[in-house]
């Protein structure tokens, strides 16, 4: 028996980056949490303490901010160009994952118009991207987070498996109150990026508010099924999707109905729920999901 | 000398109440974060643990939730409604303030049209009221929070004060960034509050967007005085707007200019620039400020 | 009619120092959060965006990293050094109010003994001070914050005021837990406020263990009322104290009785309880509350 | 091609528990937050929305709670309880995940000794359990996280990779402050729990202390080497330790110079080192790890 280095990765979390495309009086923003995390062959760094291998972590920032002196363009595409830059240094860099949050900005208007220069944060809603250079191939997944949303009614949920413990009483009419976590797994690493980010979010919203829900998973299965039907570049979508409850509050103690009207939005705790729907014929994931959190 | 019991009181805090207004297929929902605190003889309960005076935290809960029942309307009229039922319910309970944090909501677009009972939460903005009841007075206090802004260009701060320590570059272009906090206190209690707090709104983005910036204390004022001078019933507007730095990056030893487009967008520290803007003959504030956090 | 410029300060907030003590093999370290505001006369920034006036919230960061080359000493009087600093620095600067946050580290034992430079973070809670120079005076207020205690019996609740939504049920035998955040007015500035601070500490963690409570106010004003006893150098405190509720789990349902074992501890929403305790005849106070957050 | 539901699962998520054994008048405290989440068969769910498979996330809360009247124990006796008891309630889940987080109090010295029934929180550090049970076999990881240290000498990091973007300076002595989460996996499921975590949390500490640094990931490997020499339970461990970067403070433009006394503690971006030890006759892992976030 010996003892032995494992998988292991380093990098610089939480880059925080603005760049403002200043090509005309219009400016642009794009506002950016960038991660980036290497993998090859770092083991005399973890047995002996020689850093010969070791791209620092200072390093790996500087470039993400030397890079975006270039442009930033779509995060999939910066993504691509730090993770294929950093696995293209050094023979012993055999992979890297770059991690991108972006925040979103709006113009403010002013007489009825987006300003040219000044702009509000747009909410606490963020597109992600997560793409995984490893050797010649690359991943990419991508993805938002912090999408609140919230139906007042067209939620059942009834018919539930019964157990000693199993006290909640069966409802046709509830709120169904969730933050949508989803990242699509996409083929190939060639595609209209704000596009398509556009499109799946248009439909994962649309399809929250059109379905008539029965269950929250099926409320999810169906979000993912129908982006994957729209949308032949995705190979796999998952999604977690917290129950965040929303009890009717007993009135009755002073005499009041509760229609359905009256709520109590609770913290903790929640249902989590989180599940993945997939093309039976997508191709292998490879390491396009290691090391992100929280999925099945 | 003796040891005598101060100023003191008590409440429940942060009653997260979500009211569905189902008089029509269209809901509406009101999604707010509701505080009380009362005043008053609570000696006793304090001195020797008798609690004849203590209207339970638990009960000034049930209130709001069993208020709602009727609807909520603005949420200075919830507050006054509240704030005035607690100090009208025992003659020992003379004062009372209550807080209302109200969390946005946008209908969710199907089609091209806002569905009628689904919704994606708008952000991390919140609309804001403190209102304390003062005997048979009443104080208003509304406002934001969480309103974050961003100036591309358009800032200049140079000519500041020299000592030993200041090595700050003066500069004619920064980014200028800020988390607005505003409240402000309006004469008497019977306005059109929804309306007042748009358009103040309204004015806060518009100015902060078209001032040119020579100081933060600069655009502080001028939303201020703006907001007053177009708003006769605000008496007075705090505002705290901490500067959000955004470090345009040195990239020279990358052998790379850096014409104002990459900036780091640091956390901490960050500048604190809170200020006050009022009329000369604006009515004593009473209580009106009292325990509100952080306010100059 | 005017609109004028009211109270205001500037600063830099929340600057993290850590200052590690060499001067013998056996390190010390201090890590503090430190921010610091400006008072005076600083209408031109405000009126017309000259900043002669505005020393900037950089170099109020520079000199306190400067001074602590020097040693931090207390943090009491580390700000005294800092605010006098200021306000003697130029004529327009009156007052200024720095505030400390102090983290605790442990060493870290290793065979038995503590390590001479190597430590662990030793929780959540912050010693804190604000000190407060207006002109030629100083008012100190230490206090601490971020300290949650417990106790799992010894606490009642009964006899309390009943209206129409009260339906809490009366307790003889509960959970008492809360978050402590006190802040204590001394008189003058010359103390050994390191001795002060433990013997604090001590007082209030003893009394809230010792007192047989029959309302959180009792106990929160038991608690006050000892230190004052004890410490004669303090004119006030101030004590926030939420009741973090533990709710006893209603195990019926499942046949089995609950005798105070099971507990859900809430997160939202939760009691908010807050009083003084003074000397009936301790000095005015002068400014130093003055914006110091959510205290009544 | 058709599209399909793939990998999946629900439950519970923090479920706030605490336990008082009060089998005697020395009261003993346990303060959990439980998540639980069940695989196996809920097509039906999330293709039709028909929920008999379903055991709802409310009754998983509910045996929790249950449970715990006979007595906690160690976490993850506690979580294989409950695991067990999911996946032999109903054919159709096969499995089921249960994550504990557990929250340390010492007891309130008082005159000296521990008080019977009053405690104050002992820090943000918590002991933590994942345990998988699949069919018939159960998987544990025991861990902590939120365990901050800090070296204010006793590290070295020099020798590492050049490339354009690398400027970082070379330095024999800085300060090394990580906050470690680590997980252990176990072979096989009857330990003693608590000897062991105390056994692991010690060994991590003081390697942590004793290892001259050379770079943060020797420190690491050393850290795990050494838990995996001394426990033979243990095959494998995983840990995260973010370099929680302190930046010496360049003081010269005030005339001072800086002999490593005053440094910044940066919030982000922060060092990403993630790396796991193991066995190299370790037991195959299943779905031990599976969803655990964020490890390589």
């Amino acid at each position: 028996m010996a003892i032995v280095l494992g998988p292991n990765q380093f990098g610089k979390a939480e880059v925080r980056l603005v760049h403002v495309d200043r090509s005309t009086p219009v400016h642009r923003i794009t506002d950016l949490n960038i991660s980036s995390a290497l993998r090859g062959d770092f083991a005399d760094a973890h047995l002996t303490g020689d850093n010969a291998h070791i791209l620092t972590t200072d390093a790996q920032k500087n470039t993400a901010y030397a890079f975006a002196r270039e442009g930033v363009g779509e995060i999939e595409e910066f993504a691509l160009r730090l993770g294929r830059h950093f696995t293209g240094s050094f023979d012993w860099v055999t992979g890297a994952q770059v991690e991108i949050e972006q925040y979103g900005w709006d113009r403010i208007q002013v007489d009825g118009a987006g300003h040219d220069h000044a702009f509000s944060r747009a909410g606490s809603e963020r597109r992600t991207t997560v793409v995984t250079v490893d050797g010649d191939d690359a991943h990419v997944v991508s993805g938002l987070a912090g999408l609140v949303v919230l139906k007042s009614t067209g939620s059942e949920f009834w018919g539930f498996a019964q157990d000693r413990y199993t006290t909640l009483a069966e409802t046709d009419d509830r709120i169904l109150a969730t933050e949508v976590t989803a990242r699509w797994r996409l083929v190939g690493v060639e595609h209209d990026y704000g596009k398509l980010f556009t499109s799946i979010r248009t439909i994962l919203l649309e399809t929250f508010a059109s379905v008539h829900s029965l269950a929250l998973q099926q409320t999810l299965y169906k979000m993912g099924e129908d982006v994957l039907t729209a949308c032949p570049e995705v190979a796999e979508i998952r999604m977690s999707m917290p129950n965040k409850h929303h009890f009717l509050v007993d009135l009755a103690p002073y005499g009041l109905d509760n229609p359905n009207m009256v709520f109590y939005a609770a913290d903790r705790p929640y249902g989590k729920i989180e599940g993945t729907v997939l093309r039976d014929d997508a191709p292998d994931a490879g390491p396009a999901w290691q090391t992100i959190p929280g999925f099945c």
